[in-house]
């Protein structure tokens, strides 16, 4: 997926209610609760369980989670984590997205252009280090130490060479923790075989973050080293007869963001300001691929992935703002943060360790209020792939030239190596596509600047919006991978240089961009992290360390178990687990409601009892896409690829009542690889344990 | 304007700050502050001049204000709100949008399709009627009431016949005072002039509600009577030289809706519920249409108007949308409204008067939030001019045979002959533009009612939207102005026995529409209205009738004087008036900042210092668009079309720092007609003051 990925960092404070409900948390691998778990579930992880879960489980970089299902480099995700790779091995001839794909040999397991897989190897706590370098500093102090010491942490981390490892130091419970995570990049990774997008995307839009539903979102790939299967003998084994309702479930997976401790400030901020604009402008952008799409079948093909990613991150935004539009949840968490307060009030210790940890925090948004529209379009929307990459390029030759400790922290150089494989990524270019991106981002930009600003004066001249980014994107040469190599080995001389228009362009906005940028860095992320060191330790002295921290897309660790629910919004009963023959009755002939021919066609030979899709209590959110569901024995019991609409709200709380994670059950993985799409030799490699009823 | 227009007419209860700020206020005839006016300005007007003044005015039925502006039925508006007749007149060889449209001679003055202008002539009390009847009833009882005693007051009032009086039973301070309002219907309503759309909107969506602004927002048409020019002895003079910088100015016209006295509840339910859905949909369909457009001229063409009105809809919501995002004016209004209540509850009669009347519309509000997507997407969303008519005629021919006072209120016999004349319209209907509609409305509907609604699957079946789209458009003859006036006059016989797929379609529906929106009329705006009266007499005895009622769309006076100010947005400080040589150096030649040939060609000829466009205090809203600008002579200085981007929280407050009516000067106009369109013939009947320096 080449769309620009950016994570809203904004409201990383610790504060608010410590007790964790039920099957609430996305616990870290270091601090995993077994003790409750036990309570609650008779079972209890010990370190060489929890230890294989880690090494058996993956992320995507960037977008999922994965898991590894065979000792030859078999990863399982979903579609839609890998749907980028099977587009950009699409043709006009062959479209794999729509019709699916099977390699027959490990010889038709092609690579993917841009896709990386990591795992998580070592864990090591470096809490004391960071804490002693940003003492004292707050704001851009605070920012800048920050990322003097985590690069010179990170630096010797990367032993082997940083192309086969990623080191990361990680920010958890908003600054009360460090911990410098080590993963093994797998950077050869191919497709093995995905189902068709009608099948991997049933019901669609409509269906998305809603139960029931009917959905084979699943690909695997596997992991190359050296031209051959990677060894990978940390893996999850196949349960043989999939999970139970009430059965205890695990999910591991790196889920993206939460703000469940954030102040009240930053969440009303969220509501007032960014949930507006996000959803305002991903709509608008969503109505302009919707018709695009209709004009033809290959604007559909090339467009198709962009509209999945933005509608889906539309959903998701709906949810969340529809959750802060609860006033009386609102008014709920603001409450536990007055109590919170009042607690360090009563303490003279805490009140001195706090300082105006609050109030800052309170200032320095007012302040940045009216400057995040243009935040959010010079810096955070993306503006399609070409652009995007001459971003890459102009910034990295100037960051390159910094020291590793100043530089932005996307450019530091633990992470120079993902940027060079996107830039030496084969995925093809799309002018017709890259047209509407550029020129809708630079009509909102005119929007929301006002036609008077000087970067836009400087961009528009005297021409359209439309006009614009024909000239751009039909000037360019960076839809040439040879091309975004040699500038990006060519560095400043080779940018200084450069003619082309992406380039050229950016050299008009960078400026502007960086300059917003460079306030959000120091003066609101900065406060928040040194005013949620502050209130996240006085926390640890109030109540210990009895909660997990925010999701930060690292690797946790959930638990859970198969169960139904109460729709809050239809008020209807909802059963836990739907069933394959299920399927054929909702199937209406028309997308997204279409079954594929594979289906229809192997009707007779499809158990219609086994089951199909199922939810747990497991507390996950955007991010644990892929992850897998497995149980005590460390085997698989399904694939998550989706929460329902109450498990939004999960980005600001959990609730056992209505939040559920919602996945594809291990039995309809090997019913469909067996008799629909006859990848027997899939499920030879996943060798379900004997007994089982397929 | 086919488009179907609703007012959100949540929220309509007195509550809050009653004092008066500056030039706040749009007043009524009946009860204008004179003495205000005079203790600021030094001007009292007398009963004569507000006579004069109300009967120069004018509505143009329901979307705009507009003003008599010779002795022969010469009316002066915006070109926005004629937009849809000039559109109407068009065709694929004469563009008059595009290329303008100026009337040599009265033959040549062409009748607008849909078009209908009122004059407020008589106003009568009718509060005790009103009253007497509603006493002691609540939510739905007291909604069944107020319909049966408004249609009962309103019949004898049509005393001329339907046709050319309308009369209408005002609700004003939210059930605080009801008045009978008697209009003169004007039906044959004839273009005069209008500029060019590059003109009438220069600056396009990017400058929409901002100033500094080059504009000329412009229309004249005419009201003819047995196929003659109307008599219109009462009508406004014209200003020798315009209004100058402080200078005392007036507007008046038909202020849609504000929501400045409503309670916390409602204003909490509008940032949380209703401002999210509206923005987010109209975000969604300017997208469609913008790609809509860019596919070709034709599709360009057809479907301008559609995206004017949108994007001004969703521009203005915005605006809601970012006031009820400033969470410092929300605690505010929170606090006066709490301040209220304690004064209420300091006085024994009034608790008892009051009664649970606050908490009454918290529950109301919290029962309906669920069900607002599904009465916004089935009740509110225009779904295209072919089935709004199809809505129209079905719901006619079944509420026609109830009693007056048992119908919806659109469908009372004092609205009937403005629904016979929209069905009666020859305005062409574009088959492209009415798919790409209904298409996106079955969308949002599938999207937000779910795919299992029962009303959901009887309208889709197994096709998807656009399917059923195509085969409701293709196969409709409701295109057809006698068609429309068949099935129309038929009634009931003629609607049950017609297979036209637009009638077949909204019997699958309608019974749900109709049910959420019996919802929203008995237990949301019944109760609101209700508990608003009951509040907003507390409030006289608290205040006496300090204050002016919120906007209903019926006529309202100001008092302001032109003005600069700084904007909250940039920080600049902002002169009032712009100039006509402005214009010159704004432009860039590329939309929307293309001047047309005839400014081009004119430029010599044209005083680049006449004053343009201009900023005064005047407190208006969205319904102003096309209101008279005049001077304390009752001559026009100007002509509203706009208001600042800072004027829109003026839905909810008024804040005279800030808030700004933005108009085209009459210097400006008089210079366009004499010296660019040549328009020697309107100029003549302005006949301007002697002592002009055009």
């Amino acid at each position: 997926m080449r769309i620009l990925h950016v994570v809203l960092v904004l409201g990383l404070v610790a504060v608010g209610d410590t007790r964790v409900r039920a099957d609430e948390g996305m616990w870290t691998f270091h601090d995993f609760p077994a003790v409750k778990v036990k309570a609650r579930y008779g079972f209890s992880p010990d370190q060489a369980w929890l230890d294989h879960a880690r090494l058996s489980s993956a992320r995507i970089a960037g977008i999922c989670s994965a898991s590894f299902v065979s000792a030859n480099g078999l990863v399982m995700t979903n579609h839609h984590c890998a749907h980028d790779c099977v587009a950009g091995l699409s043709t006009k001839e062959h479209d794999y997205v729509k019709d699916g794909y099977w390699a027959k040999t490990l010889d038709d397991e092609k690579k993917c252009p841009d896709m990386e897989v990591h795992r998580l190897e070592e864990i090591t706590d470096v809490t004391d280090k960071v804490l002693k370098a940003t003492a004292t500093k707050m704001g851009a102090a605070y920012t800048a130490a920050l990322r003097e010491i985590s690069a010179a942490i990170e630096k010797p981390c990367q032993k082997d060479g940083a192309a086969d490892h990623r080191c990361e130091v990680v920010n958890l419970y908003h600054g009360g923790q460090f911990m410098l995570y080590r993963y093994k990049r797998y950077t050869d990774v191919r497709v093995v075989g995905a189902p068709e997008l009608a099948m991997a995307f049933f019901g669609g839009d409509p269906d998305n973050f809603e139960f029931p539903r009917y959905d084979l979102d699943l690909s695997f790939v596997r992991v190359y080293e050296n031209g051959k299967p990677a060894a990978t003998p940390e893996h999850f084994g196949w349960s043989a007869g999939g999970a139970k309702e009430n059965e205890l479930t695990f999910v591991s997976g790196d889920p993206h963001t939460t703000e469940r401790e954030i102040t009240n400030a930053v969440r009303v901020f969220d509501r007032d300001v960014v949930a507006p604009v996000v959803t305002n402008t991903r709509s608008e952008w969503r109505g302009q691929l919707a018709q695009f799409m209709r004009q033809n079948d290959e604007q559909k093909r090339i467009a198709t992935e962009w509209q999945f990613y933005n509608e889906n991150s539309l959903k998701a935004w709906k949810g969340r703002q529809a959750a802060l539009g609860d006033d009386v949840m609102m008014k709920s968490v603001a409450q536990a943060e007055a109590d919170l307060r009042a607690r360090i009030a009563g303490k003279a210790e805490l009140v001195r360790r706090v300082g105006d940890a609050f109030e800052a925090l309170d200032k320095a948004l007012a302040k940045w209020r009216p400057f995040y529209h243009r935040f959010y379009f010079l810096e955070l929307w993306p503006k399609g792939d070409l652009l995007t990459d001459a971003v890459r390029l102009v910034r990295a030759a100037d960051e390159k030239a910094l020291p590793d400790g100043k530089r932005l922290d996307e450019y530091r150089d633990s992470a120079l190596p993902d940027i060079e494989q996107k830039l030496a990524s084969s995925a093809p270019i799309y002018p017709a596509r890259e047209k509407l991106a550029v020129a809708f981002w630079l009509g909102k930009l005119r929007e929301e600047l006002g036609a008077d600003d000087p970067t836009v004066k400087a961009l528009l001249g005297k021409e359209t919006p439309e006009q614009v980014a024909a000239r751009w994107v039909d000037g360019s040469k960076l839809g040439d991978t040879a091309e975004r190599v040699r500038l990006w080995k060519g560095g400043k001389a080779a940018i200084a240089s450069s003619k082309d228009p992406m380039i050229v362009a950016v050299k008009l906005f960078d400026a502007a961009a960086r300059k917003v940028r460079k306030m959000n860095d120091d003066e609101v992320e900065g406060i928040e992290k040194s005013a949620g060191e502050k209130i996240a330790k006085a926390k640890f002295v109030l109540d210990g360390r009895s909660s997990y921290p925010d999701a930060t897309f690292t690797l946790r660790l959930s638990y859970g178990s198969v169960k139904g629910y109460t729709s809050t919004a239809h008020g209807t009963k909802v059963s836990p687990i739907t069933y394959l023959g299920g399927a054929f009755d909702r199937a209406n002939g028309a997308p997204p409601f279409e079954l594929p021919k594979t289906w229809l066609d192997a009707k007779a030979a499809i158990d219609p009892k086994v089951p199909f899709d199922f939810a747990t209590t497991n507390d996950i959110i955007g991010g644990n896409s892929g992850s897998p569901i497995f149980n005590q024995k460390l085997e698989i019991v399904g694939l998550i690829f989706d929460g329902n609409i109450e498990s939004l709200a999960g980005d600001f709380w959990y609730d056992e009542a209505s939040n559920r994670a919602v996945g594809v059950s291990s039995e309809a993985i090997i019913q469909a690889l067996a008799k629909i799409y006859h990848a027997d030799r899939i499920v030879e490699e996943l060798r379900p344990a004997k007994g089982k009823k397929q």
